[in-house]
């Protein structure tokens, strides 16, 4: 990469664990890290995660080639109207947020064309700086979200800047990518949580017999209940669409129990597809 | 335990595994092993799991105290009549099969007091002798599901030939359980099935785009088709009851998506039950 300093914004998982990945894959590149609270910033440095941790978002960003906002998607717009006045002309601000539609135009709004919004699709149920990982973007898809009117040689730096920490990267409008991670991640977490909630309701001795199965199925439902909120919500309309979607289906297959060929024909499609899924990430 | 002769019907990975298990536990125990087909008899014999494999039912139950019915659950009943005639009067049977309630009634019926339905809550997407495990039932909950007219030393005998095995044991009614294993295990698995199916027929491209979290809640989906279809099928009742309740509180949620107060409760009660689940299988 050709950043001589990056500025990350926010030390949690994510932003930690970029951190860790930029020291390990390039550690000529200054790191600097923004944190809200004193005690996380001295943590950073404790930990010697970068070269400079501050609360002091000025500090953060001045003399950054590149802007990492890591912080939660409800607070993105504040801070970036903070950082705007101390940006330095060239640098590219980008966002690890799981939405993109509503950050792109808040952040477009706010930023210009100095923002290309982002999201490496890196992560577990974990938080915060404790399970960061220099790993956790290897072999990862990120997908940068640009708008129409986003400058190409931005597109390209923050494309090239998640190739270089190992990322596998794909372009899509913010749109497309909503309809995408409401159908391969939202839908799945909100899904998780909600048959967690059915034993509860239903049978909470139930709990008492759970396999490997229902463990691996409802893991995402350990992640952060208040990150998972804005993104549910960031991402609504997108969502209401794959419940609705998912909800007809469930009716059509329910219908069909019965029908043992028709199942197992259901089924064998799943499984033909899922075995096709051989992602790390 | 106190069996000399153990007869495995069937060798998929559950009787492979028991098999297996059984020579680690138990090496004085005699093994005898069932196979439809004469390749997977001889395939038996030539990995030393078993001390006889046969193709014939007669030999397999011949002087046999404990049978063990690893078979699909369509084919039972059918394999009950045939061994009626060969078994032990002191011999007790048992089963692996996903479903209680229509097959202890079936096989309660063919075999009378010598049945006491058995489910191991262990195995895997895998299947076939190949993915066997010695420990797969370590750590494991059996469910032992006797009806009312069960023979209380059998019951015994059940259940401490799969606390010996490693399992965790419980027992409940076969209606009981039916519920149960219709929430945490059928219900997930359909579900993990139809979110599958969904991506395909909405944006087969988002397949680019998985994650952990998909993988994750999607891997049941890799099960044998065949088999679910049949336990979906033994088990509709229970699981049209799962469905419902299921869709209901989607459309519960989806309401509430604009909420993120009542969404963050929602994913806070599924993160704090789903967080007690620890257990190994």
């Amino acid at each position: 990469v050709t950043f001589t300093k990056v500025s990350i914004l926010g030390p949690g998982l994510l932003g930690g664990s970029l951190a860790l990945a930029l020291r390990r894959n390039f550690p000529q590149v200054r790191v600097s890290v923004w944190a809200r609270r004193e005690e996380a910033a001295r943590e950073v440095c404790g930990r010697g995660m970068a070269d400079e941790a501050t609360t002091d978002l000025k500090t953060a960003v001045a003399g950054a080639d590149l802007v990492i906002l890591c912080v939660p998607i409800g607070v993105m717009e504040g801070v970036a109207a903070q950082i705007k006045p101390h940006l330095e002309r060239h640098a590219v601000v980008t966002d690890v947020g799981s939405v993109k539609a509503p950050v792109v135009d808040a952040l477009v709004a706010g930023l210009g064309t100095q923002f290309i919004g982002s999201h490496p699709m890196a992560g577990s149920e974990q938080v915060g700086l404790d399970a960061a990982r220099a790993d956790l973007f290897d072999g990862a898809v990120c997908i940068v979200t640009p708008d129409e009117k986003a400058d190409p040689a931005r597109i390209e730096a923050v494309g090239k800047f998640w190739s270089a920490l190992g990322c596998r990267v794909a372009t899509l409008s913010p749109a497309e990518h909503d309809e995408v991670v409401a159908l391969i991640s939202h839908l799945p977490h909100l899904v998780a949580a909600t048959l967690v909630n059915l034993v509860c309701a239903r049978n909470p001795d139930a709990f008492h017999f759970c396999g490997t199965g229902f463990r691996d199925t409802t893991r995402v439902a350990s992640g952060p209940p208040e990150m998972w909120a804005e993104i549910l919500d960031g991402n609504r309309r997108a969502m209401a669409k794959s419940v609705e979607s998912l909800i007809q289906m469930l009716r059509e297959v329910e219908q069909q129990l019965h029908n043992t060929g028709a199942v197992r024909d259901f089924l064998a499609n799943a499984k033909e597809q899922r075995d096709k899924i051989t992602t790390r990430n």
